[in-house]
């Protein structure tokens, strides 16, 4: 069973470096060169899951997909949030009118 | 405290409707239409990300990260996989040597 | 031979849209939607034109990269810029150094 | 008045580099890594066209749009396509039935 708190985890190592020495992390360093940085960043990993997904290289899809969550959560440190916020979002979604019924989509 | 057993309880629902009837939910109805139109999806999301950051607005930009974790949780099941790969892969990178630490980046 | 003046008529074109009544055309009504929706079709035709080269279909490929030269000249437009102006800026870069030479780029 | 024959200029210049020495220029460096590299770029400069559009800098924007057509036209050129394919497919579309009418368009 693998634990998820492994975003929690994250989310609050993400928060610490947000403002740290830019010499001392990758994630201090992206948060110093800014805003647009990071969304690069998450826009470059989309396009990476898409280059995996049509390779069919399943290992290099996993990869990438965790590339595109952590850049996703860095950028949710830039603003203040925090990876449970995302997680409530998708629980609200879920209690509400089920998740992935046709109704409850525009 | 957050529930994070919501990715997997998605992961489990995802894989179950991948091969649904298209006509009972949105998620089966998105992969009878094949890879690419859930790679668009992703790409879409992340294109939502960034401009949800560059409005500034925090509750908009927690729902675009949502939407973005979601269709990447489509994509795995997509490909057999599930949202325990991606939190894995995230653990191995934290155990091996540090999740952000410079040296263990290319 | 083919009448490169297209761009040029485009840009005419486009210009005279960008402040019309949004009901009687398709760049009008873009345009009233605002600078993010012209942002969204830039980005997903990128995507389309990543996904029509994986397939390897030249023709849609063609017509892709025409939507997204379309809808960047929208772009354009909607900051009172032309296809000229980049035109003009290919030409500065042929004419500075070579375009495609080494040492030229960052 | 710009000499629109840059982009026929440069559409020559890219399909003599496909094949050349990668150690020689940039394209024939981007193209001997293959269709993927060559893809990464087309939505990275989709995404700076976003970003300096956002930022409202026009010059900036400008030589975003040029690093966009000039990296679909290596695309093209990869695909032992030309700048014109593409010139030929806005002016067909011109010449149907306007190629900004509502009823034009799916």
């Amino acid at each position: 069973m693998i634990d998820a708190g492994i975003l929690q985890r994250l989310g609050e190592l993400l928060a610490s470096r947000r403002d740290a020495d830019p010499n001392t992390s990758y994630v201090a360093s992206l948060c110093a060169r800014g805003e647009d940085a990071i969304l690069r960043k998450v826009l470059e990993e989309a396009t990476e899951c898409l280059l995996a997904s049509r390779q069919g290289d399943k290992l290099h899809l996993v990869r990438e997909v965790a590339d595109l969550w952590f850049h996703s959560m860095v950028l949710l440190a830039w603003h203040g949030l925090k990876p449970d916020d995302v997680l409530a979002e998708l629980r609200r979604r879920e209690g509400i009118s089920g998740i992935d019924e046709k109704a409850s989509r525009g």
